[in-house]
């Protein structure tokens, strides 16, 4: 007999199968099992889809279902939305036990369907391998919490800590392998935001392979025009500027200028843009640059996540531009601390990723 | 039946035994092998005391030894030096195989062992994980090919190159468990250097816990006093300034005042720093900073291996110093590359290690 713990881990593979594509929905996989035997599975594909409890029920035999054990990384929903509640479909399935990774989020909603399954006499068990379920899902669980985007900062720098020689020039730091598995990382999140000098001196696309991705550019002064590599492939794009800016400029269709309070030394009131961006549907940011844009939302302690690339050189350059640059003094001891941080090889160069601890 | 690899990295786990230990000798481990079961080991302890093919031919019994087989990680020495040639303790010794990973780097005796075990009617089987052999022995292959020290560079840093705050403060960017490891890995090699900034900065000791080990200070203007840490537990030091230092302080016994070339934008000929200490039999340098020591033998490219310890942990300020700087303008193409960068957890921070390739 395989564990508890087992068929969980089983659910977060499921989930993750539709990384990227359930936003504004959490990821979600379900796994139904009678004596021993896996006898359905199911996972939440897309926004408007089935949920993966509903899909795992509608795939196995009514019959079947009797006396089985439900296993799902996420609390069942309890309301109406796109979808009618699973947590009615799961007591009236003839499933007997419920194993559920982490209760729902959303306060208004949290706890009422694992109350609902066990009024209804299910046996309910809750919490196991809760923390890697937030994990699974730390977009949703912020977005649920605060209100607001999950904050990602990717950047590629040398062993040392730059991004770019003195000349501004960071083609090509990492490898091809590297710049190809972040452009599929950038693919997992709504949106990609840059400062304009990033946009000026590189000329990005800021495409994905596996979605049409939303741009968002930080131009106070509306510097940007529409002959950019960045509008060529009919994404919607999102230029934010000073509030009194003139706008003059033509831009493709899908190009939305928004005004936002700037003020000379702070630069961008970045909680209002994040809250303006979620408004928007954007449920979670990356951002790829510079190093002033980064260094930025790090001051703010507006970061929840960063991926830093690391290629194998050192630039030795006193004069080439830092991955992080803010104008905040900061003594030893409080260095920002990175909790949980991994590493893994990409091609030739490695990868850390981590959470902040402001 | 174990094959020849898997008593050649044998050689090689007892060579380690004395790492750090036997210079300006190699590191050399011996396994004598008869019908499939190690007979006798050895290896090389110290300088003056008995070569690891000396010792494993002593420990076993005479008649074992007929038509056994030796595996070394290096050829056997040719010449009388402070013991008997190995070689001919070999033939004598009825062994009928040797295996040998690498040959002996030094020109004037390389590969004549190996002429006369074979002309002794020996089987000789030569180059079997060549490579590791020599990084084994990096330092000695060093040594005996350029005649300088081998240099290898250490720093501790945060994700994003940072070694100290804009303070000048570094204590303690890394935690005490890779503190701990960077003092044992000081203690591989002969000698320690740093420049006058860091001693008046943090005053080290710079001391290991496994020997005493020399101590060499970038001073150009004799600014160290015999106040500091570092002459406190009796090691060699040698405080190298310019040609016309007046030298009117006292220093402790074994302090050695040495006057180099320097040139105000140069700063010290360190070619010639090299040679000096190679002719005072230090054969392997540890650099610990900082950044502009660091980067002045970068620049030079007479830096042979790296050693970076990377905190979890960000600086985020512009103005903290960055651990490698030297005033040389590459391009992001030129960048340093570092060749065969491995990567190892210690305690909560991470240590990449790997080789420059100028």
């Amino acid at each position: 007999m395989l564990s508890d713990e087992y068929y969980i881990r089983r659910t977060f593979s499921l989930a993750k199968k539709a990384e990227g594509g359930t936003s504004p929905n959490p990821l979600v996989g379900a796994v139904i099992v009678k004596r021993g035997r896996i006898i359905s599975e199911g996972f939440h594909r897309r926004v408007g889809l089935a949920h993966a409890e509903a899909v795992a029920i509608s795939k196995a035999k009514r019959g079947d279902l009797e006396g089985s054990t439900l296993f799902i990384n996420l609390e069942p929903c309890f309301h109406w939305g796109r979808t009618p509640p699973c947590v009615d479909k799961i007591i009236s399935s003839g499933i007997k036990r419920v194993v559920i990774s982490v209760k729902d989020p959303n306060p208004l909603v949290s706890g009422k369907s694992i109350k609902k399954l066990r009024e209804a006499g299910l046996e309910v068990k809750v919490g196991l391998l809760r923390k890697e379920a937030e994990r699974l899902n730390e977009v949703f669980f912020k977005n649920m919490r605060e209100k607001r985007p999950f904050v990602v900062v990717k950047f590629a720098q040398t062993l040392d800590g730059k991004i770019a020689d003195r000349e501004g020039n960071s083609f090509w730091i990492t490898s091809y392998k590297a710049r190809s598995f972040s452009k599929r990382l950038r693919g997992i999140y709504d949106a990609v935001l840059v400062g304009i000098n990033t946009v000026l001196k590189d000329n990005p696309y800021l495409d994905s392979p596996s979605k049409k991705i939303t741009k968002i550019i930080l131009d106070p002064n509306l510097r940007i025009s529409s002959c950019f590599n960045l509008f060529k492939r009919g994404s919607r794009v999102f230029i934010f500027v000073k509030k009194k800016t003139k706008i003059k400029k033509k831009f493709p269709p899908h190009t939305f200028i928004e005004r936002l309070t700037y003020k000379e030394r702070e630069g961008f009131d970045l909680d209002e843009l994040l809250k303006r961006l979620y408004s928007f549907g954007i449920c979670s940011l990356f951002i790829e640059g510079g190093s002033y844009t980064i260094g930025s939302f790090f001051a703010k302690a507006l970061v929840d996540k960063v991926y830093i690339f690391v290629a194998p050189k050192i630039a030795l350059d006193k004069e080439a531009l830092s991955s992080v640059s803010s104008d905040r003094a900061l003594s030893v001891e409080n260095f920002l601390k990175i909790k949980d941080l991994k590493i893994e090889r990409v091609g030739r160069d490695f990868l850390f990723s981590g959470y902040p601890k402001f």
